[in-house]
């Protein structure tokens, strides 16, 4: 590669919310990083779903506030200074869904999105649009502009039979403690990889899998048709972070999604899960925390080179510093 | 008529907004009216619009709010403590049109009829759910269940040539201080009259024209197919109370809207627009306000028997004690 012409690490990401939100800030807003990098992020968007007529995408808004800089810092998703009336309006009038999050500033993007999709614009063009608001730093694309959304298999509390439900109404009502039978991906076989999803992947320096949940949102772009081949076949390196640290998600409920496909709960079997390219699988490199350095032999067994760091993204320069980590580690075989 | 079987005094009101809906609470909510009263209320959609994707219909939800509690009392349209969040944020995002004032607390009124809407439910059967929460104590109807809109046609400022935009945006954006030309109803010749309309005008025991706007609010309702032709045949007698008080709108701008009508602005000229009933007209009482007076013999010729009482509604008993007057005049002849 000639970086003369070239100067930029071109880096691309797959992402769900929070997690790979939190560590892509770090790696494009971070000093420690140490190099100029030209960050695609692909973002899960499984988890999209209808609320009140509006089309809400968690995983792009989380991202696009997170980089953006209007992310309430608190919840991890969703506005700073947010407020919350025209919810406990539609409460008052008892109309369902009542458990979702619908800030007062987030409709504003939902209500732009919305009239944007219903006068034929694609996700893709909708989120540029809202990013020329945010200027988030990085190429954000959603992984498909065809609608894929994950419902679970449950035994339906309310309903007494076996039932699909969405993946928000799971997530956020039931806060993953209905065991999930399956997940489903409704529209997968007929999605295709938006604009830019598969060239950014062959045309990248970096593959990074950051720590997001490996099954509804990492799992989830992976099996957009295509997605998968292509990172087994970029010539980029591919390097994932591990989201789970000391046998237990760091955020979120990954453990109820990877029980459900059968998964352990540790760093070494979400590197197993994932597979080393070497062996047909999808990545090169796998980060896991300090705490979890006794597994390294293992997962070096498997094809996948290991290295223990702090995993803990607590600020943004201790993540930056976690990203220089898996950039150097990355390319340090090339 | 037997009172024994039908205790209640069957009035059906049109109407639009803020006058319209002031004198109705007045009607049924001060006890100096002195009789129970069954009322129907007939309200304008003409000035329904969609902004941001959200179907709003400014009429219905003035009356709604304000005969169910919820109304600001110092703008006298929207909802009382609102704030304006959504707004502001779609400000930011650029996108058009920001001259709406659209609410938090109202937003939750939109989405629930957009979606209700685009389930397939009717304006009339959505107005009616939601009239379950806020008890508006009258029967609140829709001109229409069809879609048919009031546009203006003026000379375009920004585009310098002359062309027809919706009603909101002359009446908010422009103040209506752009001459109209002409006032078109955009599906008006398709419309049919929603349940209970006709009905409710043939077997009124009174009909009432509240002080609304003429042109764009009563005019409307009436260029329904079927409703003037309802008022003329209606075996109840018929009352209007004047929406202008001493040559100017006693509120809102019905001057620039009988203008373009070639309507002058005056108690009598209103009167004589809407004709009387023995005529072929529509109105066989006016009630003017007492500075009016004068009035009284050029109206009177023209076949409509007129009072002069005071007309300001400046609170719910003053108005109560003005729909006594209105009744009482209007039955005086029966």
């Amino acid at each position: 590669m000639n970086t003369s012409t070239r100067p930029q690490l071109q880096i691309t990401t797959l992402a769900g919310g929070i997690g790979g939100a939190r560590f892509i800030r770090g790696l494009t807003q971070s000093d420690l990083v140490g190099r100029e990098c030209d960050v695609t992020v692909i973002a899960n968007t499984g988890d999209d779903i209808w609320v009140h007529g509006l089309r809400v995408c968690p995983d792009l808004d989380t991202l696009m506030y997170t980089l953006g800089g209007g992310i309430s810092a608190e919840r991890g998703w969703g506005r700073e200074d947010e407020t919350f009336t025209t919810k406990a309006e539609l409460g008052i009038y008892g109309v369902e869904p009542t458990w979702f999050g619908l800030g007062d500033k987030d409709i504003a993007t939902h209500l732009v999105r919305t009239t944007s999709l219903q006068a034929g614009y694609t996700l893709s063009q909708v989120t540029e649009a809202l990013c020329d608001r945010w200027q988030p730093g990085v190429h954000l694309i959603p992984m498909s502009d065809d609608r894929c959304e994950t419902h679970v298999v449950v035994d339906h509390p309310e309903k007494d039979s076996r039932a699909a439900i969405h993946f928000q109404e799971w997530w956020i009502k039931y806060h993953a403690s209905l065991p999930a039978h399956e997940f489903i991906s409704v529209g997968l076989d007929s999605a295709k990889p938006a604009p830019g999803v598969i060239d950014s992947i062959m045309n990248a320096d970096l593959v990074i899998l950051p720590p997001s949940n490996p099954v509804v949102s990492i799992g989830t772009i992976l099996n957009i048709p295509g997605v998968a081949d292509a990172l087994r076949n970029t010539p980029a390196p591919v390097v994932g972070i591990s989201p789970i640290v000391s046998n237990a998600p760091v955020r979120g409920m990954a453990d109820a999604c990877l029980k459900a496909i059968g998964v352990e709960t540790s760093a070494a079997a979400v590197a197993q899960h994932y597979g080393a390219r070497i062996n047909g699988g999808l990545i090169d490199y796998w980060l896991i925390d300090e705490s979890d350095s006794a597994a390294i032999p293992e997962i070096e067994a498997a094809g996948i080179q290991c290295i223990a760091v702090p995993l803990m993204m607590t600020d943004i320069d201790a993540t930056g510093d976690m990203a220089r980590v898996a950039i150097d580690f990355a390319l340090s075989g090339n």
